[in-house]
């Protein structure tokens, strides 16, 4: 039994004495710790190598103590695992140097049997919550169709994803046929990692942005929609969490696919997103990352009003606080750690309202 | 008197027969005819030869046949006026060499007097309106003082801008002073638009989506909040268009600074935007600019659902045709041509339930 569940109580909307926190790349270059390990070997090997995916793993956990470990990776590594070679250059940001854009192409990739051609993070997974101990749940997570796409199609990170835009625009048939085709190997995958011991799962959908609503609906939310059917039909304890980066006028379709939380970027409300989707899932989010650039004093203030605007817990009511976006590499660590431990205890004051005695792990 | 005057009077919510339409960064690369200008000259002597500032602003009505003009400019020439060298280089963007970031880089920032350090523009829309001979309205523009904040402190663009950020969350009352100043600076030279010929006005706020709801009031809406007051008290018949990319939680706070119309970038829904802000304001835009690397067939589809989205016109609503962010430099001018000719025909039937005759020019 976990020692502390409070990831996984908020996830589910069941009373917790205070709000517990993780933070999107808690695992990463802002971490003296981190770096060490990666200065020895490269990004890739570093998540193919389970030893060393569930040390850089667990760092956050020990360091900055905060409520969650979330599996060391990068979605790619799926379109990899499909017969596409990737590249991952330090300054450039990965790349693709065989990007899918001909029917020829899509056909070519492969299905792969995930628990073979995705090995590594099923052991990485084992041996994680091995050495976790019960300190804390295990996340795991998946790029959603929609985001490696955008990659598998553009090659690498752009600014308006113009060939992924394209082929949805030009040869819809074909787009989505690729989308199907990710969707069925991601689905998989999350499904080995929950079957490895994943507590919870969270799909990134960090392009959602480029997408106006209908085409979000068409091109992403429904292949989102099917994962999270699928993945609550075989293990409906197992909560999903959905990022879907920059489509705040779309919360309530999100909250529709069945999810069990939805993360939030910091440009909206999270007031209005709580009165918005009421208490029918759980709210992840959403500090301006940028703001961890300031003191620990601003800070702090910053903090306190991200918890004042999701406001009073009821019986119902699930937040897990994050930042909007991932923790950027040149961030102090002493700025992170000051964070978590205000929330930690500035976040209890709104959970004594309860009519349930909350659990106090 | 105009001889087509419909982008003035969606701007006004005054009955047209038709839906206007006019495309941001209609004067650009997309435009061999533009590229012939350029290739003589580089971008900021374009900008500052009236002669040639007008000849590339008359080029999209005269082959394009779009129903407004925009001057063609820079929005960091108000940055550059107020002190800071500007360099344009084609491959990298602008960038400003001097970068504010203390104290003493804001307070050495001049606030010239517009109609010296500006008069080029002010030449360039004299000159532009006495050759458009009336054949459609003029739009002046400005960038948002956020937007000028966001260049002017990091230097440059860039994902996450981190610098503007860091001094908006540390030094608030610095950031404050400074977009004041810019503030001040781009409102006269507003006013010196419309004094000189300008028909309407738009305020482009890029980097709105950079900013949490809070943070845009605090440093971006109270601005141009002000500016729109100002400008309206002066020239109460001149439509002001505020475009604030990404910021689509935040459509009625925008609509009440006391603007004509809202730019829309392409991620909210036309429907669900005309539903939430009724018909208090124009609604300007809203395709996506990728959509123009597809065929004119597709093309055509996806701007007749635009138009169904908006729906029928009354007499108090107003839409004026647009995409929802600047034309791509590699967009088939055709292409544009083929999505202007059918928004003219295929709107007007949109525009038949009026209780008033629209008027027909």
């Amino acid at each position: 039994m976990l020692r502390n569940d409070l990831v996984l109580r908020a996830l589910r909307r069941e009373p917790c004495h205070r709000t517990p926190i993780w933070i999107m790349r808690q695992a990463g270059r802002y971490l003296p710790e981190y770096r060490a390990v990666r200065s020895k070997t490269d990004f890739l090997t570093l998540c193919k190598t389970p030893e060393l995916a569930a040390e850089v793993t667990l760092q956050p956990v020990d360091i900055m103590e905060v409520d969650a470990a979330i599996i060391f990776s990068d979605i790619l590594v799926v379109p990899e695992a499909m017969g596409m070679p990737l590249e991952m250059i330090e300054s450039a940001g990965p790349r693709f140097p065989s990007p899918i854009r001909s029917r020829a192409d899509i056909d070519r990739l492969i299905e792969p049997d995930v628990s073979q051609a995705l090995r590594f993070v099923e052991n990485a997974i084992r041996l994680t919550k091995r050495e976790l101990r019960e300190r804390a749940p295990l996340i795991g997570f998946s790029g959603a169709a929609w985001t490696l796409f955008a990659y598998a199609v553009e090659g690498k990170g752009s600014k308006d994803f113009k060939h992924a835009k394209k082929m949805i625009f030009s040869r819809p048939k074909d787009a989505h046929d690729l989308l199907r085709k990710l969707n069925r190997v991601l689905t998989n995958y999350l499904l080995l990692q929950i079957e490895a011991g994943a507590d919870a799962v969270q799909i990134f959908d960090t392009w959602a942005s480029l997408l106006s609503e209908d085409a979000y609906k068409e091109f992403s939310l429904q292949y989102i929609h099917e994962t999270v059917q699928t993945v609550k039909l075989k293990h409906p304890k197992v909560p999903v969490i959905i990022f879907a980066k920059g489509a705040n006028t779309l919360l309530r379709d999100i909250a529709e696919t069945g999810c069990d939380a939805v993360g939030l970027d910091w440009t909206i409300d999270l007031a209005k997103a709580r009165w918005e989707l009421g208490d029918r899932v759980t709210l992840q989010g959403n500090l301006d990352p940028t703001i961890l650039y300031a003191s620990p004093e601003r800070i702090r203030e910053h903090a306190a009003f991200i918890l004042k605007k999701f406001g009073e817990h009821t019986d119902t009511s699930g937040h897990v606080f994050n930042l909007g976006h991932g923790i950027l590499p040149d961030i102090e660590p002493s700025h992170l750690k000051a964070l978590i431990d205000f929330v930690k205890i500035e976040s209890a004051k709104y959970h004594q309202n309860m009519q349930t005695a909350p659990s106090m792990n």
